[in-house]
């Protein structure tokens, strides 16, 4: 067994059994192996931003990582973006990265590249495995330091993977796992929840469950705290028969409009709320001055267990929670605009579907529409960096392959990860992706005001940067060139039955939206 | 006048006039101030490696750097690849880079990241700029540290962007030239090359000129010594009239034939040759054992200056190089393949035309092909990371308007910076894309064979890893769909008449050249 058989072996046994990858040459072994160890699924992607976003949407969904497979330092920087995706959402990837042979490092061939230091702000764990007989327990060791929540890089020179490993795959090793937080944290906030002050809970992270959503709604019940969730908690589960918990809105200054007269503020899973952006004069934290700020339990603890006690503590375990009712709405009509694509979300959404969120401004409409269809998760970039959403539908597809997944894309985010619609249409995935296609970065002409530069108001120059016209990109034949069958809305009513259509049918589609831009002031 | 104002100005006044940008929220007081600083073109990406890569190819053609305009970590990880391409090729470029507000940091707000860890890989000079009043001074810097063959990285807080800058731009600053070998360097190779023994001379590099061929014929003319060029010289200046210099083969099996005798090899602007991948068996230094390989001048070195001293020495002023003649060749007939494109190319390639080639295996054919067309120059990849054509050619295109690029472009490595299409249309770039689709990674299946893995016979797992079928890539589909007309060529009177026709009209058009892929053993 050569050093990538073993390898792969120990990630298979690990439950490491799905690799997205865009392989080059240092990675054919790798490749080869594929065909010689069984129970690994390789998904080729056609650009590094697919990979690691289609492994962060894995790992939303699964709990657990996916692998990677990168070529050399170029490859890992194409996956940079999405890895801080990762990151920032506490969801697990293990990386493997190809490199030269060792011996062949010193002569600085081409592709020589420094790939710890490209891996490591966007890493935490970084490991160079040194020979075919370290691979495996190398490969053990990434995926317990990947556990279900950190990015985990190894790096695999080309003559490490193809050398004999007479030892073979190596033991998985366990992940030490999340603990709740300690009594005296529990007590704290039970007081506080029994002070009479004006509280909010703020939760977040990683995932939002029905479980975690279920015991927040017992302790807001009994205690009369107000449930909120951060603007980009990575997975939120939610719709009809979930506990009412309200999303903090994205702008700060309605953010803070939302929080001006709390005076406690709870959080769980999530730091304390800072606005996405500075702008001059608009304060970084959300939260009044004066209130106060108790982290219940970090986004590494165990969110569950620790809510459980706190529910036992407050005699809330028979609390009845308010929640959302099922309420689909009616088909839209008329002009198709930001509101009725959402209406028509709402309407035809089907039960335990994921969302892909990166509609961005376009968006904004579909997340309150959708709180009383039918059961659901929302998936939502908690990094920040564009380009998420088509890849993050991508790696949900494969995670949850019985389930619809819907991709809300702005225009232009689409285009950073663009090519994950060719995977789409190779692995013939259940992904509907609505494009909002509003012909701007509508989101800079926002923030564009927002910062007061210029006075709020783009000169031409600036105006440009933020225009996607000229030419109009037209995403049917983008994505009928990537084999993925597209559709034109112009009507709420054609963009209704697209959708509905579309999600009827098995396979990719996507819709392309035309909708106007966001009026601004 | 702001920073952002102060900054602008201050690149202006350096020379530093063209900016590629895809900005975010943390720039838009640098977007502003393109309206209220004169001077600065602003080239809109849709991706930030088609910035860098753009940056690249403006820098190869015009010598001096080109800024990029990147938001935070994220879009400067999304730049790397290119990035690690110019700095391997020796190009300078100068990276903006914004971050937050300097206050606003400690939040660890969503984009929040290490934007000088990530920098650093790709970098030779890494700043922050701490204030208003220093990054006018900053930004003279940067353009002094990338001079002409360095990757310099100023990050821009949002807050040093906006804030007042009393003292206004900065005066620029020299960069410190490169300077000739020391004398010794020059009597050593004039010894060596009057020794009788067989020789090469390897010239390569960021760039092998017009003026640095003419120096190496003399050289060779009086010395017996062969001219040969690096595989992936940055810049070579060829065709009719240029002086014969063979280029070394990429396959490292045929470069090692191609030297086995050769007792000597000189070294010109580039290192000692290295296989560009490592393989089992086959050695990474490609001169034979016992070959004595001498450095006249290293890539930061003055190579004109030092070439022009050695002639001198030689008594070579007036010996006469052997030179390729003009000479076209006819338009190919039948079947369209790799070596019917070439004969097209020869046979139709404008005066003075850029050549952009990541043609990969479908491209071999067109460097030989070309030697005898009129004078033109010829881009590669030095960096060997995919991705680096369609936005070279868009850098190209803006740093040399009066002249034609055509970009050789592989179906798979167009795929990686495909949104290039896009700003070609917008500017109206004389662009032609050829594009090989051969509907695989055909490269990948050559590499496969060579590493032997699996007695390099791919099974079915691998083999769909290095396939582009199912679905087929409809590049005229993805060219229509961000503005660029398209054809489809195939066969070869087709494809010529669709090069001449596209070479002859203004702005972009690619041509989808369906040829067979390589034929391996």
């Amino acid at each position: 067994m050569n050093g990538a058989q073993s390898l792969i072996q120990t990630l298979v046994d690990s439950g490491v059994d799905v690799c997205f990858t865009n392989p080059g040459t240092s990675e054919m072994h790798f490749v080869a192996a594929l065909d010689e160890v069984p129970g690994m699924r390789c998904v080729l992607c056609l650009f590094e931003g697919v990979v690691s976003g289609a492994a962060l949407g894995y790992a939303a969904m699964r709990g657990s990582p996916a692998a990677t497979l990168l070529h050399l330092g170029p490859g890992l920087g194409n996956a940079v973006a999405n890895l801080h995706n990762a990151k920032k959402a506490h969801l697990p990837v293990v990386n493997i990265v190809g490199d030269h042979a060792t011996y062949h490092l010193e002569y600085d061939a081409p592709l020589t590249s420094d790939i710890a230091g490209i891996a490591a702000p966007v890493s935490h764990w970084v490991h160079r495995s040194a020979s075919s007989s370290a691979i495996a327990g190398d490969a053990a060791e990434a995926v317990r330091e990947a556990g279900n929540s950190r990015i985990a890089t190894l790096i695999l020179p080309a003559d490490v993977s193809w050398g004999d490993n007479p030892d073979g795959p190596a033991q998985p090793l366990s992940a030490s796992l999340p603990v709740a937080a300690p009594a005296a944290r529990i007590d704290a906030a039970a007081r506080l929840l029994g002070n009479g002050k004006r509280t909010v809970i703020l939760a977040g992270g990683r995932e939002l469950s029905a479980q975690q959503g279920e015991l927040l709604g017992r302790i807001a019940a009994v205690s009369g705290a107000r449930l909120m969730s951060e603007t980009f908690t990575a997975r939120v589960r939610r719709g009809a028969g979930s506990v009412r918990i309200d999303k903090l809105p994205y702008l700060a200054e309605f953010a803070i409009e939302e929080l001006k007269s709390v005076e406690q503020l709870i959080l769980v899973g999530c730091p304390a709320p800072v606005s996405f952006f500075a702008y001059p004069g608009v304060p970084s934290l959300l939260a009044p001055d004066g209130c106060e700020v108790f982290s219940l339990a970090g986004p590494e603890e165990d969110v569950e267990s620790t809510l459980q006690a706190l529910v036992m503590q407050l005699g809330a375990a028979d609390a009845e929670p308010e929640r959302y009712p099922l309420q689909r709405g009616t088909p839209p009509s008329g002009a198709l605009d930001a509101n009725s694509v959402a209406q028509a979300l709402a309407c035809h959404l089907p039960e335990d579907a994921i969302v892909v969120d990166e509609g961005i401004t376009s968006g904004m409409a579909c997340y309150p529409a959708t709180a009383t269809a039918p059961a659901h998760d929302w998936l939502s970039e908690a990094g920040g960096s564009i380009g998420y959403g088509l890849p993050v539908a991508v790696g949900a597809a494969i995670a949850c392959p019985q389930r619809k997944v819907i991709c809300l894309e702005g225009d232009g985010s689409a285009m950073y990860t663009v090519q994950s619609l060719w995977t789409m249409a190779r692995e013939q995935l259940d992904i509907v992706v609505v494009l909002f296609n509003n012909r701007k970065y509508s989101i800079l002409e926002l923030e564009f005001a927002r910062t007061g530069a210029r006075g709020g108001r783009p000169g031409p120059k600036a105006a440009s940067v933020l225009d996607l016209g000229a030419p109009d990109l037209d995403f049917t034949a983008l994505a009928q060139g990537m084999g993925v069958p597209a559709s034109v809305a112009e009507t709420a009513e054609a963009f209704s039955e697209q959708l509905r259509d579309a999600l009827a049918a098995p396979g990719p589609h996507l819709i392309d939206a035309r909708i106007p831009a966001l009026e601004l002031g």
